[in-house]
């Protein structure tokens, strides 16, 4: 079996192409079979496809928004409700600005226009790093409200799992990161059919609203869930509209989504891309307003027990019957399939965080699976922590979330804005390539520049909001989590910079050869294993000396005497010690050796190991070579090599 | 500085006194300075002292015996409580049978007659196992019986504690362990003063106690804590009557520790001790039944809340004045103080264990303060998990307690009349050396046989009394675990027992020189840490090959082209790695090459491993060296180093 083939170029140099696939086991069972680079996908997606396999995360936000709004206000008691309409007016709005200036993303970036690249491109690296936290921060908050979300939508139905809540959170969370882990090859139809279903049946429960209402016929809610009690109602005040505004702009969350995957677009892909974000805002504004709309009609409260979706579906369709039980099936599996647009962005982002340096190279690596799967770990793990914190409540994770989602539209439309003042003062037909585009002149710049500009004022608005209104309800966390993360990032990129720096081979004259290898074998008794180890040193060089600590003397000298027998006449040298201290006079011993040495000279530790093959003898043995290694690794010119006698 | 001597009859042997003290530190401060071997204590003590030193654990054992008989007669009501006197009665006569039978084993066994070693010499390894299993239980209980019933005592006098008592036991715990840590040199006054402060303040109560009961003045306690409610009071069965007999038992756990510290004694030792275990079975026998009169005649009642000794000192000074505050104090240090026996036990027995290859040698192993660290730690940790899991409630330990004691008391007691059945047998003159003691004919035999098996009897009837009433109660757990451990000790044995045959030298012919040596050097990049390694591996063999995992055809053309200038014309294999795994490959291609080497090859891989100061930076990289070693340790004749390369 010779599998190795001559480099063409070099005949130095022999490939050979491992055959290795890992067995069949339990890991293959869970996550399939390992994937070669060459599969990478190379599918493209029609716009139909792309709605479902993008629109699941912006769609699902219907599910809680209105609800979230309606929490906040509740402080004022039920007649504040009267402002959820208009609220929601407010956001669509909102979301019309802010489709409108991706869509211009959507053009300008046909390789893909995440917010880190167009930041990156445009205002530079800082700005890019702030964007890169803040949306990170987002992608973990989306699982986390998601799949409360929909798991909210569940006990609702079925009220007796309500205390089973963050167990069924955690158990999805690692559910879909099994799934994202195996990859989402199949993932046109796998998303085509639920999203369209949902979509379908949401449709319907709102049209029948809207003509129950039309023909006086749609009611009160029967026997809503006791509202949280209001002690004293304060007044609805300026304050209070802000912050209810600021907590239903959950609603505008994943509508960059389609933005970060044009490439997976069939040709042309801005175009189709485009087309499909309009479709995507245009539906979520609709069900958004008429949910909002339909649950001040109805009287319905919000609470954790049951969710206003459930609440406004029972009363439109007069009870607990098939359709209800259609549409809350239909919300709770959008919202689960939601939190996968962030298992897709999170670990994409990580890994261009990774390529810069800015995140573990780790981060950077794709798994067996082609997927990388440290994002995809690191992000199932963050977001379980966060459902334990806040035991699976979408009202107590809201404030934290969507103030990383805004802080990124700002920058990322601040950098457009940028980009096509940059564009406008170009000449016609000159080109500088940035790193996600090419930038040329363009006759619409001032009107691009303005509408982008324009997306990022109101956006920086709505942060601002954010920032007052729901900085004691937890955004702080947010806001202080942010900078940390850029901390953290600066110092990941100055450790690997350095790192490259330190290892740089550039101007590095040829290191000098070792004049001379010293060996120091350790002796704690004589034994096969020892003389393993001193077979070994003798390959080594011909300086070796054998060192045994001394804490019992009659130990000692049955060491001595066996030594003389099979010691191949080499030197032992006796560190006598008193205060039966193992480590610590063997560490001076090789100082005091090291220090003397010549220039050139290198010192092997050899350390006799004997291992067994069951795990749990080393709990019966000192480990003395990895307390060893662990104290003198910082030692120049030393190595620490531990021989291992098999004893079964 | 040249501080090494040559050895007297091996020239060969150099000889080196390790002046390394270990510096102050945070571990010095708690632990003190290391001690030299030679400072082993060689002092002795008299029988004052020696009943101060080993009477705490014994007496001790008064605080809780009498309250643990009236929680069990409890259940048929406080018309029950008459019976508690009787069950002290009782218990005494079995006292004055063991000690009397212990008498004996303090003669024959001048050097320490632990029952660990009576019952190896006399009855065999089993067995010994089986009495030392036993101990080891009971030690660890004594731990957690005698500071969680301390620490009852501080909750009687200031009930505002009552919440705190487990942290305030795991406090006192790990206090107790850090003293025994740095080792009790100074025991004997330590130990005297509050012994005796201890049997003089109870002394006082007990007689004030029982003045006031011959002159009619003792009364009844005042405002007793309330009982745990009765639903439906049993009768009084001889079944009851046994169990609340065992469970007072406990008053002669301790009872062994003379025996086991003959040595400390001064000459002649077995009369001195002798007389010692006589003084100190006669006044815990006198306090236990005075306490369990007393208790008896107030109205006591058994409570968490407040111990039977608290309401008996308030009965009897007619309130919580400052005799009711000194004797409160007096039983609560003597409680702690009895823990210490189990920590000079515990880890002497544990040593002894570990000496005949039954636990890890790390038990034998004397620590930088002459303790035998690692038994008292472990000692420790397990009376911390079993008062976090009682919830330091006396009550509840109880069941588990003295199960051990009384098993370790029939082996040992049955050894010794074994033992004087076999030295009846001798002829007058003849010696017989057995590991702990020395045989000779005994013209007494028969009587102290008799004496012996007695004890032995008795004992045995206590043992079976326990498996039957307090099995269901926890007596389940001390008899299941007794022979896991045995099971465990057997295991350790057995490997120890394999490993040194496999390791022998007898017949053993001089190991064949190593013919060939290659080496495989791993090349991720190209860098200051490869050529480190290149140069390292350089003076091992001529013979060697790079190794190149190329996941990214473009790395692995960087690192052929830098290769061909640094890489010293020595050969470089790419493997191939479509799948992007790094082990597996590799793996597979040193299991391929160390397959077809010659006999007497020795592979080593050498693995380049930067290092940094600043351990964080580790999780920024892939530990390979780390990976390969704990795949490949099992595969005879590959050696695996990693060659640090500092980068700062």
């Amino acid at each position: 079996m010779n599998n190795y083939d001559q480099d063409e170029h070099d005949p130095g140099v022999l490939h050979r192409a491992t055959e290795y696939k890992p067995p069949r086991s339990l890991r293959t069972w869970f996550l399939g079979r390992p994937l070669p680079t060459a599969d990478a996908p190379h599918q493209t997606i029609g716009k139909a496809v792309g709605l479902a396999v993008f629109a699941s995360d912006a769609l699902s936000s219907t599910a809680y928004a209105t609800q979230e709004i309606m929490v906040i206000l509740a402080a004022a008691g039920t007649i504040a409700f009267g402002y959820v309409f208009p609220i929601a007016i407010a956001i669509a709005i909102l979301l019309a600005i802010v489709a409108i200036s991706y869509e211009q993303t959507v053009h300008a970036y046909p390789n893909g226009g995440g917010a880190y690249i167009v930041v990156r491109d445009n205002l530079g690296q800082l700005p890019a790093q702030i964007a890169g936290a803040a949306l990170l921060t987002d992608y973990i908050l989306t699982v986390a409200v998601s799949i409360s979300s929909g798991v909210a939508q569940i006990v609702s139905a079925f009220p007796t799992l309500f205390d089973y809540r963050v167990m069924i959170s955690i158990g999805l969370v690692i559910f879909i990161m099994l799934i994202n882990l195996r990859g989402v090859k199949e993932s046109g139809v796998t998303f085509a059919i639920p999203t369209y279903y949902f979509i379908g049946i949401m449709a319907i429960t709102v049209m029948v609203g809207i003509i129950r209402y039309l023909t006086g016929s749609l009611g009160q809610v029967m026997d809503p869930p006791t509202m949280h009690a209001i002690e004293s109602a304060v007044a609805v005040t300026p304050f209070l509209i802000l912050h209810a505004f600021s907590s239903g702009t959950a609603a505008l969350t994943g509508i960059e989504a389609i933005s970060d995957g044009i490439q997976a677009f069939k040709e042309p892909r801005s175009r189709n891309a485009g087309i499909t974000l309009v479709w995507m805002a245009s539906i979520l504004a609709a069900f958004f307003l008429a949910i909002s709309f339909l649950a001040s009609q109805i009287g319905a409260v919000p609470s954790e027990e049951e969710t206003v979706i459930s609440q406004l579906a029972r009363t439109i369709y007069g009870g607990q019957g098939p359709f209800y039980l259609a549409l809350i099936a239909g919300t709770t599996v959008i919202l689960i399939m939601a939190t996968n647009t962030s298992y897709a962005d999170f670990p994409r982002l990580s890994a261009f965080l990774a390529m810069d340096s800015y995140l573990p190279r780790q981060f950077a690596f794709r798994g067996s699976r082609l997927v990388y799967s440290t994002g995809i770990v690191a992000l199932a793990a963050v977001a379980c922590a966060l459902i334990i914190i806040f035991q699976a409540s979408v009202t107590r994770l809201i404030p934290l979330y969507a103030v990383g989602v805004f802080l990124s539209f700002t920058l990322s439309q601040s950098g457009m804005a940028r980009r096509w003042w940059k564009a406008g003062h170009l000449k016609p037909g000159e080109k500088v390539v940035q790193r996600g585009s090419t930038l040329q002149h363009d006759r619409l710049w001032k009107l691009k520049m303005v509408i982008n500009g324009f997306g990022a004022l109101c956006t920086l608005v709505v942060v601002l909001v954010f920032a007052v209104t729901k900085f004691a309800a937890g955004a702080w966390v947010v806001l202080i989590l942010i900078p940390i993360l850029v901390a953290v990032f600066t110092f990941i990129h100055t450790h690997y910079k350095n790192l490259a720096r330190r290892l740089s081979l550039e101007n590095y004259g040829a290191p000098a050869r070792i004049a001379r290898h010293r060996v120091i074998l350790l002796v704690s008794s004589v034994h096969r294993g020892t003389l393993a180890a001193l077979r070994y040193a003798l390959t080594l060089s011909d300086d070796i000396t054998a060192v045994h600590v001394s804490m019992d003397p009659a130990e000692a000298e049955k060491v001595k005497q066996k030594w003389e027998t099979w010691g191949d006449g080499l030197r032992l040298v006796m560190l006598d010690s008193p205060y039966r201290l193992l480590a610590e006079p063997l560490l001076e011993y090789i100082e005091d050796v090291a220090e003397k040495r010549q220039p050139n000279e290198i010192i092997t530790i050899v350390v006799p190991q004997f291992v067994s093959r069951r795990w749990y003898s080393s709990l019966l043995h000192t480990n003395t070579a990895f307390w060893l290694r662990m104290a003198l690794i910082f030692k120049p010119g030393i190595v620490i090599t531990d021989v291992p006698y098999q004893v079964d």
